[in-house]
């Protein structure tokens, strides 16, 4: 099988630990124990999330006063090299040398017309007090709004539209390489109104799960696997009523209700993977990646008599 | 022609100017037109140097208190992604949205044996009195050494011995697409001792025109052209024998004086891609890039009866 694996933040990050390169590349390590099962079986995608990674480099940013910060289309090339980078170097010490690993910077294309943009929603980078926030959001344009007691810039998340890298993910995969790509959702670029045609980057962050979807539509896969920190999509989560959820189909899901912030982009991403495919999406986490990858443990979803649930 | 290209860092940031996004990107953009006339009638593999870079990552990362500075591996990963994103971006503006554009993580294998371990030579990082200095080099086991009146961490500049993508590589520059890899030479990696071949990280920095000349070597390039802020290679530069080089021979460059810092990586890069290949290596500006290519700018080294000088 052709796999696609988004790996969640804990994979990278556990909630609370500091966040040293240390500790990044200890859980690394842990996560590619169970890429490596997958690797040795199948062919493998990696794409993986970059909100912690991000969040650093803006606050070091925002610390050293001598240079202006990066914008974040920019921090997210970066995440992608440092995280591609113990991603491939762990999985490699557990591969026999001779299988290939290409870790791919991803650049994806986001609408211009995304709703959007008129209501950015992901907070990002340093806590500020409402005055900091406001000065900081009249010098450089932002968005701030309030979270919690502070304030915080916030950026927009649309949907990803395109990959532009498909076609040498597919080469390297044809010749039997484990790809490492579109970390963080792939740096959002649109093409800039008014002039030919020309690609730049764009200060937002775009759903690693969504894109990772798209990423496994394009590229033909098999199986779709969300790797988190929870074992499965649960129904009415908090109440008496609180169901786990094994098999359903793309429709079913489709009729129930998620909290936007969490599982909400995962069942979307899910749910459009199999609907468009016809494929199997499964949730649920890293541990059980071979109960995943067989369909027997996690929230799979296929559609109705596909055969693939 | 199979072309490998090392941009000299003042393809990315002029001396002087401040190291913003924007800043770099305009140059870049500069780059990009001379990359794109050549990687119009040639295979084209770009790499590129992260010196500044770097040291702006360390920099933030030492003023921010809350967590500890990445290793230098892992920065020159971050500065592999970020510096590949501006390139692929601008380079994709320019030519036909058809011609794929691969950028590649590369990790590059140092030997621990390398006699510059005993003897660092490359400062990276801010500046600090002599006292905080020896304080930091006592708490992280670092080696500091006088530069000018500061002191600054050194870090030792191994040899590259193996490039570990060279196959991902080759697949996509088959496939017609431009390469950009090995990003300041590459993110420095060997072998533990002891350990059953687990490769790790090393703080250590690699030539960014050493590691392409190897590059160039294994990927069996017709032509490696060192991009630099020079227009050539002077024999005795600042006497008044000072000489243009402008076609000559690994032999005859092997025979002569430059200085470490500046020429001295660049020279003995040429002379072991020509001398090793039979092909030819230059030297020069990327403004003259048309000429470097052609063999008519620059300085030119390459085996005599080589038909390639």
């Amino acid at each position: 099988m052709r796999i696609v694996i988004a790996l969640g933040g804990n994979a990278l990050l556990r909630r609370g630990e500091p966040m040293t390169a240390e500790h990044q590349r200890a859980n690394v390590r842990v996560a590619a124990q169970a890429l490596a099962r997958v690797a040795k079986e199948h062919e493998l995608v990696i794409s993986h999330g970059n909100g912690p990674q991000v969040g650093l480099l803006a606050l070091q940013g925002a610390a050293y006063k001598d240079a202006e910060a990066y914008p974040l289309d920019v921090l997210g090339a970066e995440t992608q090299g440092m995280i591609g980078y113990l991603v491939e170097q762990e999985l490699g010490n557990l591969l026999p040398f001779e299988r290939p690993i290409a870790t791919l910077l991803t650049m994806v294309e986001v609408d211009p017309d995304d709703p959007a943009f008129t209501d950015p929603t992901k907070f990002v980078g340093p806590i500020y007090d409402e005055a900091a926030a406001k000065a900081l959001a009249a010098e450089k344009g932002w968005v701030v709004k309030p979270d919690g007691a502070h304030w915080r810039r916030v950026v927009p998340s649309p949907r990803p539209k395109r990959i532009f890298e498909l076609r040498p993910m597919r080469w390297v995969l044809e010749h039997g390489a484990v790809v490492i790509c579109a970390g963080g959702g792939g740096i959002p670029t649109m093409y800039a109104r008014g002039e030919d045609r020309r690609l730049v980057g764009v200060e937002a962050v775009i759903d690693k799960d969504l894109a990772s979807s798209l990423l496994a539509r394009d590229l033909e896969a098999d199986l779709y696997v969300m790797a988190t920190d929870v074992d499965a999509v649960y129904r009415d989560w908090g109440t008496p009523e609180q169901t786990r959820l094994e098999h359903v189909t793309p429709e079913e899901l489709g009729a129930m209700q998620f909290p936007a912030g969490s599982m909400g982009p995962k069942v979307d991403a899910a749910r459009e993977f199999a609907a468009a495919t016809g494929k199997r999406a499964a949730i649920g986490s890293l541990e059980q990646i071979d109960g995943l990858v067989a369909g027997t443990a996690g929230t799979n979803v296929a559609p109705a008599g596909s055969g693939a649930n």
